[in-house]
């Protein structure tokens, strides 16, 4: 009896994943973090009323949610001044990457990203088959020109640009994206990560045509409106785009309660503005607790902040892991330069005394 | 600008989904429907545990549920009597059956499944560009002999087998599940969908090796413990197929509501015995209902029953609509001679009440 017989394509990916989640850290530690802030996710939590509509919803949840998601995508279509058949929604950004990369891209097929930029994105697009081109930031930024200049020369069916940027915080404002997106190469397709714009100053999202075959725009419920754990993320695109979803999504996949949750947290605008501030409270913070130590922050336009701790990446590194020694979880850049870095979501006052407590022991341990 | 460039697979997909929600016909006729018996949804409910393990959670929803989602994948290893490497929980089965095909099947692959078995499946084997083999019932019943020649005949990666079977709810006992799997040809994976099995008479699920390499089992929290909007459903393999899912799958799919509501859920068997015993009756007042108007209960070990139209499968689905217009969502099996049925989910008093209300009526239109 052998086995089961996989694709080539199957059998050559490595057994690797994208992440390592904390509970796996904790585990080995034999102990939780005390201050949770690797991750990016938003400790100020998703609205009241979406927490008390997912409470509800988990009352009837021995109904499948509706395969069609009609009522959220007709509040996001709303919300966005565009129509139902320009919205898909998803289990979180990573499962409409997915679905995106299965739709165009086979083995062969040209991708471009920036090298550094999300994983998870690598991940579908090696899952795939696909030929990942990596292009340099420009200093700590994604750099628009020459990603497209990229795409152009290997012919690549997809674009990965995030903005604001994951994992260095940084950001282009709209007007930049808007001409990258004019100048997409045709049989390219801009994939617009805005997971974190709902943070990021005005401005920062363009102003886009709808209907622009160029570009889709992937945004989420993770970030901003604080629910990761849910899993429900959105993409707008043109109609014929996200009819292609429909070939080969799992329909019942965003289930009920993360349906309910996440249209009760659209509604709660005014939650989400309380958020930004706290974060840009948070973000300012984090960047005296560093400066405290050394540590020069990156603007960030995210809910997180870049810390340069000075040194390379095994200094980094060893930053890093003193403060999780420390009970402090937080996560850096996986490449150089940025791997010179690390990065701390924002938190609560509670959550940044446990870093500004455990940052000099750490910074002493890297130190020697 | 011309669009996206799919993959010659992904262009050439139908735009068809394989089932229509209840809402979609809600939204079409202006009103719900007064009994949901259509999707073999449990109206019984998930364990109040349960429920409240879910609410709990959605306060702390801002955080990435476990990637490896160890707490759950133990306990699953210990209630089934085997370790957490046998087990891989998903968005479902339909996300597990997703990966499962992709992992497998690659364009011209040949897969076996059952003529008029889950559209689901068959979806994904499409989506993957599969040769799907399919081989009759017998009688109303899946017909392991003749999957697995068939099998063997078409060199298959994959054998899709249903046990309990939908849409028809028979089955098989436990024996012939493991002379099936003996009979499984080299080279080709079974795929035991035990959904129903739960709910089932006792001795359905053969005892298996859990290392055996020929079979996968695939099991759901939709049915039996009532929670289809939540989205969890596990398979139980061989560790080297169990690992092949992290290759593939969206890591972070299972989010942190559906974790703790499915732990919770597992906890509760008493809940379980309890939907056990209120399935049972509500089959037999199903069964009841159908013979007052002359329609024959097929068995069922499923939390649905599958009545005999007696006539052809432009009668059943004129009842079917009937029904619907009278306000009770059923549905019904896609291919002769089983569209001669009607398919009605398990219900409370009321929705009975509600489905016994409305068979005269739909019976007498449909007689014309």
């Amino acid at each position: 009896m052998t086995g089961p017989r996989y694709t080539p394509l199957a059998a050559a990916l490595p057994a690797t994943v994208p992440f390592v989640g904390p509970e796996t850290q904790e585990r080995a530690m034999g102990r939780p973090f005390a201050a949770r802030l690797g991750a990016n996710e938003n400790v100020f939590g998703p609205s009241p009323l979406a927490v008390e509509a997912m409470a509800r919803a988990a009352r009837d949840v021995w109904m499948y949610g509706d395969p069609e998601v009609h009522d959220l995508r007709a509040a996001l279509a709303a919300h966005h001044g565009t129509t139902p058949a320009h919205v898909t929604v998803g289990e979180g950004i990573d499962g409409l990457l997915g679905y995106l990369v299965r739709l165009l891209v086979g083995p062969g097929d040209a991708v471009v990203t920036s090298d550094g930029a999300y994983p998870t994105f690598n991940f579908h697009v090696a899952g795939h088959g696909g030929v990942l081109h990596r292009v340099p930031y420009r200093g700590d930024a994604e750099d628009p020109e020459a990603l497209v200049a990229r795409a152009a020369q290997v012919g690549a069916k997809l674009i990965y640009f995030a903005n604001p940027d994951n994992p260095m915080g940084s950001w282009h404002d709209g007007a930049a994206v808007a001409r990258m997106v004019e100048a997409v190469p045709e049989g390219s397709l801009l994939v617009l990560d805005e997971a974190y714009v709902d943070l990021a100053p005005p401005g920062t999202a363009p102003g886009l045509d709808p209907d622009d075959p160029r570009v889709i725009r992937m945004r989420t419920f993770s970030k901003g409106y604080g629910m990761a754990g849910l899993r429900v993320g959105y993409a707008l695109a043109a109609p014929g785009l996200v009819a292609a979803f429909d070939k080969v999504r799992n329909h019942f996949g965003v289930g009920r309660i993360a349906q309910a949750g996440a249209l009760a947290a659209l509604a709660d605008q005014p939650h989400l503005a309380q958020v930004r501030d706290r974060v840009a409270a948070a973000r300012a913070e984090i960047a005296r607790i560093g400066a405290a130590q050394g540590l020069a922050a990156l603007p960030s336009a995210t809910n997180f902040v870049t810390l340069d701790c000075g040194g390379d990446g095994a200094f980094a590194r060893a930053v890093r892991d003193g403060l999780a020694a420390r009970g402090v979880f937080v996560r850096m850049p996986f490449v150089p330069p940025h791997d010179r870095c690390i990065r701390i979501s924002a938190g609560r006052p509670e959550d940044l005394a446990a870093l500004e407590a455990a940052l000099p022991g750490a910074m002493a341990a890297a130190r020697g």
